[in-house]
């Protein structure tokens, strides 16, 4: 369903949708035991409401396609990954509520640590802490350019904002993180001729900010990545009529919720925590987005273990969530992250949702299996929301 | 996934991919048994395989559409076919090699058999063979009409190809194969107003042709469809970057992957050929096109016992195949021919794919019954081209 339609069915009704995205979700089969993270976890309360879900796999952006975490938690916000694109810069910098204009151009930044040849030893500079990064970050706020001005900001452990200021900047600018480690950073170049004035901006931050760095490792360098400007899209709220809020720990996931017009509200970084303000906030909110993180850390250290533990940890607080009586609960995930990977994947993520009218469901578990019998199948993750909607009551008959 | 995602997101990786199509695979069930062709067939190599990969049914164009045989081979090359349309007559000429410049018309033609009373009995005039064809395309070589060059090539059996060649040509003009018989041929006529002056011409060589042909029975009479000019498709290579080849060994499938910017390397008429040629050029490709001609052949012929030998002669070249260890095999058809239609049909397509990272899949056998577990449901055809890349890991990421 595309946003004009949404605007032209959706209507309000008091009912409450919840959307529980374990980050990461979606596994493979452990080579040992041919057993996925799913399949592996104890799950009981996951796999109760299972027999309970229409159930099945989303797809977030296409068959084959890896998503990003933006393109990824888009379409389950209802909004066409495709179509509504978005740089990491500006994903960063909403998420710790800088407040960017309209031609600002901001990019995510890396401290990593290169070695004497230059080449890049870790992209994540050891994950320093984010107090010694903010210290780092004072420093490269003595320096100043010509026509534009720099504004940075420390996000969490090694991550940055970059954000520059002036007119006639241009976001077509390419990063300078090669994505690997043993190479050298990229230089940095535009990626269309509107971009060449920016870039030397840029290039010239990055020389200065290097020079102030070096001896500083193991945060010996930074990495730039995701230069873009801030999207105008319509709201949640006016194309789904949903007072919607975010419950995320982490400044990405918040960032990303207040691009469609989400609250961001007040979350710890334990899921119970989440749930704690959820249930706070109940009456003031029609929607609620609930991040929880881990299951894709884990994924992305391929810590099989740790990922069947954090899957564990989520499964345990699912009795706290139901406690709180949404009448439209989905689990779901943003994508896959399979921890024999190590990275995010583009298999289909596992789904369920929880409603009043489901038909009847084959489903006995929450694992990659189980949900093969699942009424849903593999659907495009951007229809879960309007599926939601369906559910709860909030959306019209289309035509007479 | 269109065509400026995937050059966006591929990426090249020394993988090897191959796509091995067997035409009209999918059938329907035998009326006395209940079996279908796939059912029916002795296939223990690719139920072996099935049970290794994942599988479901590719839709080649969309629910209900019967696909010709460019339509339902562009989709598996990644070329959606609703977008990448081509007319018969430049796939004819392409195959042949014949160097279409980029304002010539081709159709192609049809030697056919009318009786008395003009009515055709039989619209490949008894599949004559390609050198009794040729002798006559020698002799309508000999047409000449005003400001228009004709060029005429025997293709197979009862096919050929005609080009016009001039200025200000068009290719709409309509077929004048009734596909049917019983009736007469259709008359020429322009199909919009800018194919008036060609459809003249072509009336023209149609009304001298015959007159040649005339006492040339079973071939007393010519049939032509398919008028098309050459079109300019971004290559396989561009988009997907993929060193493609072609092994195939009927003239249109080359033609068709030639457009796609394949290379169409020497096929024998045996599949165990193909597979050597696949492997004595294994390393100068990253994606090779197998084509196997004979299920559909059989299909269309309404032979339901020879398209299931056809099918086990196609399974006992499955150990060949699977021994040049292709990093993805996906196992396909261009569309179904249900013996018991003796005609391409809508619907979906067996479909297999082997690779490193597939999830687990339910389905224990290749067949029209058995893919119905299988974890890849139902999906657009022109997506198994991406998907395959992703498990090649050749493609990234898509967004922060």
């Amino acid at each position: 369903m595309d946003v004009e339609l949404a605007k032209q069915l959706s209507t309000e009704n008091g009912t409450k949708i919840v959307l529980f995205v374990m980050d990461g979700l979606g596994g493979l089969p452990h080579p040992k035991t041919g057993q996925t993270e799913l399949e592996t976890a104890r799950t009981p309360n996951l796999d109760r409401l299972a027999q309970e879900s229409a159930c099945g796999f989303t797809l977030p952006v296409a068959l084959g396609v890896t998503p990003g975490s933006g393109p990824g938690h888009l379409g389950l916000f209802g909004y066409d990954p495709l179509k509504y694109n978005i740089g990491r810069g500006v994903l960063e910098a909403t998420g710790i509520d800088f407040d960017l204009r309209a031609n600002d151009v901001a990019a995510r930044g890396n401290f990593c640590t290169v070695d004497d040849r230059g080449l890049i030893t870790d992209r994540r500079a050891g994950r320093i802490d984010t107090e010694h990064a903010s210290e780092l970050i004072e420093q490269l706020r003595s320096i100043r350019l010509d026509g534009v001005e720099l504004l940075l900001e420390p996000v969490r452990e090694h991550r940055f904002v970059l954000v520059i200021r002036g007119n006639g900047l241009s976001d077509a600018v390419a990063e300078t993180d090669p994505q690997r480690e043993g190479v050298e950073p990229l230089v940095v170049r535009a990626t269309a001729p509107d971009g060449e004035s920016t870039a030397r901006a840029v290039a010239q931050f990055v020389a200065v900010a290097n020079q102030i760095l070096t001896d500083k490792s193991p945060a010996n360098m930074l990495l730039l990545r995701g230069f873009a400007k801030r999207p105008d899209w319509p709201s949640i709220s006016d194309v789904f009529r949903l007072r919607a809020a975010a419950v995320a720990y982490y400044p990405m996931y918040r960032g990303l919720a207040k691009l469609v017009g989400m609250e961001a509200l007040p979350a710890g970084a334990a899921i119970k925590d989440s749930i704690n303000t959820m249930r706070q906030n109940w009456d003031e909110y029609d929607y609620f987005f609930v991040h929880y993180k881990y299951t894709d850390t884990a994924g992305e250290d391929a810590d099989f273990e740790r990922k069947v533990a954090k899957l564990e940890e989520a499964d345990a607080a699912i009795p706290a969530l139901l406690a709180i009586k949404p009448d439209v609960l989905m689990v779901a995930g943003d994508h896959s992250t399979p921890a024999t990977m190590g990275a995010h994947s583009w298999h289909p993520v596992p789904f369920m949702m929880r409603a009043r009218w489901n038909r009847a469901d084959a489903c006995q578990a929450f694992n990659e299996r189980a949900l093969q019998q699942g009424s849903l199948g593999m659907f495009p993750a951007v229809e879960a929301l309007p599926l939601a909607m369906a559910h709860a009551g909030r959306l019209q008959k289309y035509g007479a």
